[in-house]
């Protein structure tokens, strides 16, 4: 196992009904800034119920953050976090809308220009506190110090990361998947199991926890996601929630190696092409695990055998029945895993592959064995 | 699954040479108060490296914190501490130690007779800071709000919990089990696994995560906890290391049921006979399980299969043999199972019984089924 520091100090209220603990969790001192996305929350009484629980508060509102948050989007936020002197963001939607509230906040006390936070790793030193309601599990950015935020001028997706931008707490209630289109559950459900495949599918340190835990969430994942389209209920939303918030709040990544090679390249498929995140990775990892596979072979049959049970053939066949397995399971969940599906062709392979050069993704993965020419079979192979 | 609030404020630094990470965890203007038990810490090197990383700290000594620590021994400390002006706490131990620091950091800023926050559950309303350098691997007291302490003059065990007194960084090295003396490596296994079953092998609730995750560390404990004994190498140390702290630190229990009748009975056999917490558990868990195998079957059969692999029989038969491998499990890290293998007999019966109703302890466990009644049965059971 690696050496690690790990601790998480987001304070989790789960549960029904749990939105009133709004009231306490924010100080009433507080001038907080309400940001959501498109509006749906006034649809599905989410807004109604926030409204409710800070009734006393001072607030003012910003609507409007778009899927893959913008920085010109988030910079309009900015200027009005500076002009009402705004002490508090509570970010009420998925990852979209977390993600560009913590870019709010770090940029609202950024000295310089705040695209150097995205662009050139600038230092974070302090942030306006936030706190989350979550209306969509997917991401994991409700409890952890990260975010992607995109330059629509120029195309670029840059990740950035802080403790200061670490929400103080986070509300979720499994009901709010209730109103959710299907699209964003899928979605949803896709990307928190690539979240834990990043984190687990790597070369062995004998993490034995982390292994385990990964496995459990991918395994409770397969299990209930699918029933989210049929047979839902309390118990079903409730497990797909929690296990998108634990497959990336650090825990099951420390004192392990970390890829998110599928991630680089998924990120450059959305800013050029504009598929959602989750279907860029639901395209891209079924090619990379096997691209992948003598590198990572012991943590392959590892997966075969305790995610599907897969315990017969050769090693390259347990891997390619998982791999299969891996792919049919995003299919259940209503999930397309082919450019193709998306009226994409050829033409993407030179795009992508010059769009990775330029952002330096030329040796992606946890052992950097992903080059670019790698990339490009991954890349072709899933057309 | 249930409702519930989690966090957990600890940070933990994890691995090799992590000891050095005091100088900047601990405030150089703070004056702490460096807190002990026997001393074992000056022949296994880990007392040198605190010194050397707090050599330009203001520090204080306390030591003789003994096991199951003493309401009349950290009364003394709690003197020291409001003398010098002592404010905060490196807790340098296993959970006696850490669970006596967080009595003597909430006692030392409590006004009234600090024996009420045990005895009467009288509310903490601040408490001295705390930090701990972990050399036991067992209790999870390092990342959690509770403390367990005895009062010598009346037998008396108590538990107390309150946010104030959660440690604020946690240390854990696992090169400081490879001086631990064989009976505590043995306390440490045992204790962490029964700490997963109490939170674990209750009525069902359906939360998937958690059970997956309890049955990951259940196990990891299993694999590696024997090979502590002979096969050790860095990773089997920091496997155990890693599972003992997850096993009490507050995830696996929010959202479900939890039991703890086995430590019920556990605490008052340490309070009469002096056997360890760990042995204690170990004599009890396994008729326990017994008994309550009508209320507890479905999670038992669940046990059965994910943790050991029993798949075929009657329920009663399957069950049966989960609970013969469960105490086989503690026999492999050297643990006796038995009451008469400490001399002791049929007089625990009455007197155990005796002193449980005294405590009010008469309807224990996650469904309040284990009666006074049940508990005799168990305790007959366990001679």
């Amino acid at each position: 196992m690696l050496n690690f520091t790990y601790s998480n100090k987001t304070i989790i209220h789960f549960g029904d009904k749990q939105i009133a603990k709004l009231t306490k969790a924010i100080d009433k001192k507080r001038k907080v800034l309400l940001a959501y996305g498109g509006g749906s929350i006034k649809n599905n009484g989410i807004y109604q119920q926030i409204c409710d629980a800070l009734k006393e508060h001072n607030v003012v509102e910003f609507s409007g953050i778009e899927p893959n948050p913008s920085y010109e989007t988030t910079m309009k936020a900015v200027e009005l976090v500076k002009e009402q002197g705004v002490d508090f963001i509570l970010a009420v939607g998925g990852g979209s809308v977390i993600d560009g509230c913590k870019f709010i906040a770090a940029a609202a006390k950024f000295e310089g220009e705040p695209w150097d936070i995205l662009a050139k790793n600038a230092p974070v030193k302090s942030a306006v506190p936030i706190g989350v309601v979550l209306t969509l599990p997917a991401t994991g950015s409700e409890s952890n110090s990260y975010a992607v935020v995109s330059k629509l001028a120029t195309k670029d997706k840059f990740a950035f990361g802080s403790p200061y931008v670490h929400p103080e707490f986070a509300i979720l209630d499994p009901m709010v998947m209730s109103t959710l289109p299907e699209r964003q559950l899928t979605n949803g459900i896709v990307d928190a199991f690539v979240h834990v495949m990043e984190q687990y599918l790597t070369f062995n340190v004998n993490g034995k926890v982390q292994d385990r835990f990964s496995e459990g969430l991918l395994l409770t994942l397969i299990e209930e996601g699918p029933k989210v389209f049929n047979e839902v209920n309390d118990d079903v939303r409730a497990n797909v929630m929690w296990s998108a918030t634990m497959a990336l709040n650090g825990l099951i990544g420390s004192g392990v190696p970390q890829d998110w090679a599928t991630h680089g390249i998924g990120h450059e498929i959305t800013a050029l092409y504009g598929l959602d995140h989750a279907q860029t990775l639901a395209i891209i990892l079924p090619r990379m695990m096997w691209e992948m596979r003598t590198e990572k072979q012991d943590k392959l049959i590892q997966y075969a055998s305790r995610v599907w049970d897969i315990n017969e053939g050769s090693n390259e066949e347990r891997i390619k029945l998982a791999i299969e397995k891996t792919e049919q399971f995003f299919q259940a969940v209503k999930m397309k895993t082919r450019f193709s599906e998306y009226q994409l062709g050829e033409e993407v392979v030179d795009t992508l592959i010059t769009q990775l050069e330029r952002h330096g993704q030329t040796a992606m993965g946890e052992a950097q064995a992903v080059t670019l020419e790698r990339s490009k079979t991954i890349i072709a192979n899933s057309l």
